[in-house]
């Protein structure tokens, strides 16, 4: 194997550098059809998933690390661009003061609801207008830990791609499949097939303990300050709701997502 | 009663204004043991708790509601201050561009160990260097939800009463008791008395469904990114683990304190 060009990239004002700070942004994510990535933990994630960065950037005071070598031969291999900047200018690029010394430009994967394989996992997250990308990102991390297959994000939700979802995931944006639907598209594709919809709800409801999931199970939750829309719940199958012993009337929509899908996976695999 | 004196401040080189800025910052929090909330539901939350705060202050675009008069009225009968500034003002102390309406001073609380009631509560919550303001607040929610008496931070937590913090517990800042403590003060008070103390581990340990919990039950998370350190799980009566089916090794903190929270709420009150 030959060894890896990388490219030097000088200067603020590199197109390359402009070009990836405006990854930052979704409006260009969307129209570039890109995202970033950052850190070696998380592109070692990706790449140990079998997906590699198109443009790898390194920088130049960066410690050496057999992972970091991996990668770079890697992205290499499958004819990647690599490219060293200086920390000061790689600052810009991740919009922080001590960045991570690597990142990568990535291809947005397809996220419509056609390329979801319902039968390969017993349990789907769903989530409804949910605005935080650091709810959104946690939620593909729990679903990564109670092997579900994927987030679907109904309505106007917080962006998969951006760089706090991205790292909030902890790798999972590499390994849950990602749709967004509107919500009709969304139902009409849930009853063509197999599927039990279970709302987490607000209101007096089947005891989440004691409800019978089915898979697979798609468990919604809405909306961080609002919750789910009533005729949202009403189109489930199931309503659950979890003990509410105190003042608040709800949990974070992360939280209780989380605490769902460890009782779905319980009743679902009890042997897990 | 008499109608409440509505102090006016203008300009953005006010005292307070320049006093309620600095209590965004975790030094002047703790030289001045004050701390700011947000918000008319945050502010009705700490009313109903029968917390006031001691300078209420409202933007004079507010709109009018019956829970802000109720505030207000409180705050005055209390001898609080009031006072009200122009929306731009108000940005400036909040540091968002779209301020809350309302926002007051809470006197910090007592957060010794010596002031919690173990025997008030089945469950307490207990983290150990929670870096994230956002990761404790949703604690402190959780907490609420699952009727713990409070939360003990460990080590070199993020600090409670940031505005982050407090936004995040949704309000639960106020009903939730937090103490804080370096790991030998917190385990010296622990074994003065009942407590059984529950690690979330990452090693092999007991399936968290299937552990012995018993009241007061402390459940003990780890570090954001460290994970507990492995004389604190040794020290521990309890090292439970939740199934990570998927490639990631951890949840959020905050997830798998909520997780483990209600499996316990149901193993300590079968009938909730």
């Amino acid at each position: 194997m030959t060894a890896p060009h990388r490219r030097q990239v000088t200067g603020f004002s590199n197109p390359l550098v402009k070009y990836l700070r405006s990854l930052r942004d979704k409006k260009h994510r969307r129209r570039e059809r890109r995202f970033l990535a950052e850190g070696l933990r998380l592109l070692t994630d990706a790449r140990e998933c079998g997906v590699l960065p198109e443009t790898l950037v390194m920088a130049t005071d960066r410690d050496p690390h057999p992972l970091l070598t991996a990668l770079e031969d890697a992205v290499h291999v499958a004819g990647g661009d690599i490219v060293e900047m200086e920390p000061a200018v790689l600052s810009k690029v991740t919009g922080k003061d001590n960045p991570q010394s690597v990142a990568g430009v990535f291809a947005e994967f397809d996220t419509r609801l056609a390329t979801l394989d319902r039968a390969k996992a017993p349990i789907w997250l769903v989530a409804q207008a949910l605005r935080d990308p650091g709810n959104l990102g946690t939620m593909l991390r729990t679903g990564d830990a109670v092997g579900a297959g994927g987030l679907i994000l109904i309505d106007d939700c917080a962006d998969p791609f951006s760089v706090e979802a991205v790292r909030a995931s902890m790798g999972a944006i590499f390994t849950q499949a990602v749709a967004t639907a509107r919500w009709d598209e969304f139902i009409a594709w849930l009853r063509q097939g197999d599927g039990q919809l279970v709302a987490a709800s607000l209101c007096d409801a089947t005891d989440y303990r004691q409800a019978p999931y089915a898979a697979p199970c798609f468990l919604l939750v809405g909306n961080e300050s609002q919750g789910l829309p009533q005729a949202y719940e009403d189109a489930c199958d199931l309503r659950v709701t979890m003990p509410m012993l105190g003042r608040a009337d709800s949990l974070n929509a992360a939280v209780a997502g989380a605490v769902l899908a460890y009782e779905a996976l319980a009743a679902l695999r009890p042997g897990s």
